[in-house]
């Protein structure tokens, strides 16, 4: 290493939406932005999480100085349980921020051992390579920080997830005056978020969907139902609002739903009226006309609040004919059938719903004017875009160069790929381990991949189990073989299949003069897999068990 | 059954997309229209199709006139392999159709034993009990028809899938002056799709996508891949006058293009110069100026050539930088991941890449005013809007209202429930077998409920295999028990807990006094289920084997 270096890459947020974790390297300090987790899709059997590979940190965790979050969305968050359990490091991040950390940390029985600092836009870290402050962001969840590293070579930005948004709910504005003032004099590299990076022209604001709930709410004869993600705190403000001025109450259902409000009253960032909050059984003496339920679902989650509705499990509430169900959220992509599933049972159910292209929602992210804003703004030498799919990182690059960024300075890195600071000139040579790591159920524990393989063969072909007893002093079999089969076929209608197995069985291991049980059970495996993949184009698993007595 | 009985009844396509299964009973005569599959989800764990279940039909196999095929879609025809080694049933279908049925029925070996009858639009078929005939409809495939059933009680009109293009490719416009004239005395029935029953307007025309592929191809520098439905034939015709007309040559690539586009040609859909077409190894002397390739793999298919393609799995062909790569289709709801990860991989290579809202592709289902059309057209006494999810299904009984169908009179089904006529007027009161029956791999048989629900275990948690040997006369263990764990946990890491496991095995069997196999096996799983329970929060298969010596 040599005199103030500085490097930075990425653990996790490249190439993908999800699990963001970026790093900063200013000589022998370590800086964390973000510790988020990603859902993991089906083809990861039995996986429920995939959070970043940590083994480079937990090599260097003597000059890790700071977990700084910029907001408290799941992909920024959501590893934290999981990556405080090996290693040990203080987490920074506001008010609201340190809120949900906080409920997921009490979840994991993490939070006594943690040390949490809170900070603002105001906040300065000294630390004794550089200086930290912040800038306020907006985005679709409260109290969004940006991050500006003073370090010796320049100062470095990273923009947290971010729009631009001139007409606010709750005066949570991007503080473009300070925004211009970072960049007045330009900035060595900007770290910056990518996701609607295809999307020409500049995010709605906030202010557009209240506009449009109050009209679907004015419009409403019965109950209405909201759903919309719990974080969400400013679309919720404007659901209160709409439940206030059409004179009905709000029942919260779903626990996040519950916990997110809770956290969002205690911490200021969410007016809601004494009295207006009602629970599910005092919801059930007044008139339909009366109610609103905000819930939980709006990905079509099965086993939320608006999908248990839907199909009719919610036992003390119903959604009845000329009930409004209002979605005031967009499928994230790959979640398009659960929600297609749930809109349908809804309809079953004789529910007005209001879903699609209603203007219930606005991208928290900034679309290509947004993204060129910041650009403008900040005047980097070197652009590092993240936060997205490599078609995102791409058109980032595009949208670089047409407001001045020289092309060859913007690096679309993978994860792990390092970006190299020498006398403020950068490079790109090295890299770092980066990866998934498998989390199965939260907090249990890590999946290997060989388990992932075994699932992979058992669903989609099952097993065989081989049972054959032997003479432990010739080798020779003692009954006929026991074959049982799971996932594979049914037993019961596919005797011949099997007896064909038993004999095929037998005399594979009738070459054997001594209980030599690997080699039998090798025969088996090759004798039994040749034959099933000839008759059925089938591969399950087979397992020779050979008991020598 | 009374004297001139009539029912109508779908065995699939009722809230849902696929498996098109519809049925007209006209007093002893069945007949059956379409005969679909659809693709598994990741859900059906080693299921690779979905088709209707038949039982009802192979119980009154007898009384089955005619299989009648409106198109040759995968959804319309996918099932008839399956189904004729169930039903032997002549097949009626038009000139195009047919030869997309035989190339399937050829792969499955059955083409030998099934009666094929060609039919046109202007054909009629006279049956006991009715007459059938056929108006010409358009689609985003050749050769369409839509069906009129001629019954005592009146007219029952089948649509098809359809739109109606004014100025379509190739001459193959909806009929509207036959249509107008089945129509002018009003019919007794229409059973009309209702895929885009959610969309507002006119489906724009075929046209629209030849204008914007002959732009594309003239900026193109090097060479263009472009991906379609290979049974997209005018689209197809279009791309070949693109390329003929940018003076480039057309690689085929992916087999089921190749397949199809010589059916196309063969019975004369399809007019490509001779030598326009060469083959890969050719298409490597050539100039990349002078390329097209149209492959497969436009729903992203990891096995397909555009997915090959991007991955550079493609061993004679590859994309490279500033080469356009097109998407000539919409993902299907379902694939869109899929289809992003192709399209990233593409990028990465460098290319080009033309998708989404590029006006590259136009839906071949008729949006609001095509259903209205339709409706006006036909001036149905009742509606049965069939192929779509329910809300869709929900939307066309609204369109249907607005232009003056009773909203009584509009029959939303599920698969199985039956409308009967008696003397003209409709009701539904009974339901006939339907469901859905699961096919692993396209021919090797069905898939049972119960072997799926094993996957699905196996797929979540793994198992556990537990051989316990003992003594034939009092049951006690003769050794310590084998534990054999897979997609489980990986047993090098998991040595206390297996243990913990073995002892729990021992003390389960201890109270036993005899070889009690069955008893023992029945503790041994809810000993070790319960404790993996609590430790893991997971549920393995438990597989006890107790050997009695």
């Amino acid at each position: 290493m040599t005199e103030s270096s500085l490097a930075i890459y990425a653990l996790g947020g490249m190439n993908e939406i999800g699990k963001n974790m970026y790093v900063i390297e200013c000589e022998e300090d370590i800086f964390i932005i973000d510790c988020g987790a990603k859902f993991a899709n089906n083809n990861l059997l039995g996986v429920d999480l995939i959070v970043p590979d940590i083994t480079y940190l937990q090599q260097h965790q003597d000059r890790i100085r700071a977990l700084i979050v910029t907001h408290g969305h799941e992909d920024h968050i959501g590893g934290i349980p999981y990556v405080l359990q090996r290693l040990n490091v203080p987490i920074y991040a506001s008010h609201f921020t340190l809120g949900l950390i906080e409920l997921k940390l009490k979840e994991h029985k993490l939070l006594r051992d943690t040390q949490l600092i809170e900070i603002d836009e105001n906040s300065s870290l000294q630390f004794t390579t550089s200086t930290i402050s912040f800038f306020q962001i907006n985005h679709s969840i409260p109290d969004c920080l940006g991050i500006v590293f003073h370090t010796a070579q320049g100062k470095i930005v990273h923009t947290g997830d971010f729009k631009f948004d001139f007409t606010p709910v709750n005066d949570s504005a991007s503080d473009i005056h300070k925004m211009a003032a970072i960049g007045e004099q330009g900035i060595l590299a900007l770290i910056s978020e990518s996701t609607n990076a295809e999307r020409p022209g500049m995010t709605p604001s906030e202010q557009l969907v209240g506009d449009n709930l109050k009209d679907a709410f004015t419009k409403a004869t019965n109950k209405i139902f909201i759903t919309t993600f719990a974080s969400n705190v400013n679309r919720i403000q404007q659901i209160v609002e709409a439940t206030i001025e059409t004179n009905r109450r709000l029942v919260l259902l779903g626990r996040s739903m519950v916990n997110v409000v809770s956290v969002a009253i205690e911490r200021g960032y969410l007016r809601i009226p004494h009295r207006l909050l009602v629970d599910v059984r005092e919801a059930q003496h007044l008139a339909p006309e009366q109610v609103v339920v905000l819930c939980t679902g709006s990905q079509g989650e099965p086993l939320a609040a608006l999908a248990r509705l839907a199909s009719g499990r919610q036992r003390d509430l119903q959604v009845h004919p000329d009930d409004t169900v209002i979605f005031a959220t967009s499928p994230i992509p790959g979640n398009e059938k659960n929600v297609s599933k749930v809109i349908d049972d809804l309809f079953y159910l004789g529910a007005n719903v209001i879903y699609g292209s209603a203007g219930m929602h606005v991208s928290g992210h900034g679309y290509q004017e947004d993204l060129k804003l910041m650009l403008t703004l900040m005047k980097p030498k070197y652009l590092i875009p993240i936060h997205g799919e490599y078609r995102m990182l791409y058109k980032h690059r595009e949208l670089a160069k047409s407001v001045g960024v020289e092309g060859n300075n913007v690096f679309i890195l993978k994860n792990g790929e390092v970006v190299d600071f020498i006398h403020s000139a950068a490079q790109q040579t090295r890299t770092v381990q980066a990866g998934e790591t498998y989390v199965d159920r939260v907090g249990t524990g890590e999946v290997e991949n060989i388990v992932l393989r075994d699932r992979q063969q058992l669903a989609e072909d099952g097993m065989l189990v081989i049972v054959l007893t032997i003479n432990q002093e010739n080798g020779q079999p003692l009954a006929s073989p026991d074959t049982i089969s799971r996932g594979f076929v049914y037993a019961k209608n596919a005797e011949g299949l099997l007896l064909e197995i038993n004999d095929l069985v037998l005399s594979s291991v009738q070459p054997f003069k001594d209980a030599n049980t690997r080699g039998m059970q090798h025969a088996i495996k090759k004798a039994v897999g040749q034959y099933i993949f000839t008759a059925t184009r089938k591969k399950p698993m087979i397992l020779p068990i050979i008991i020598a007595v």
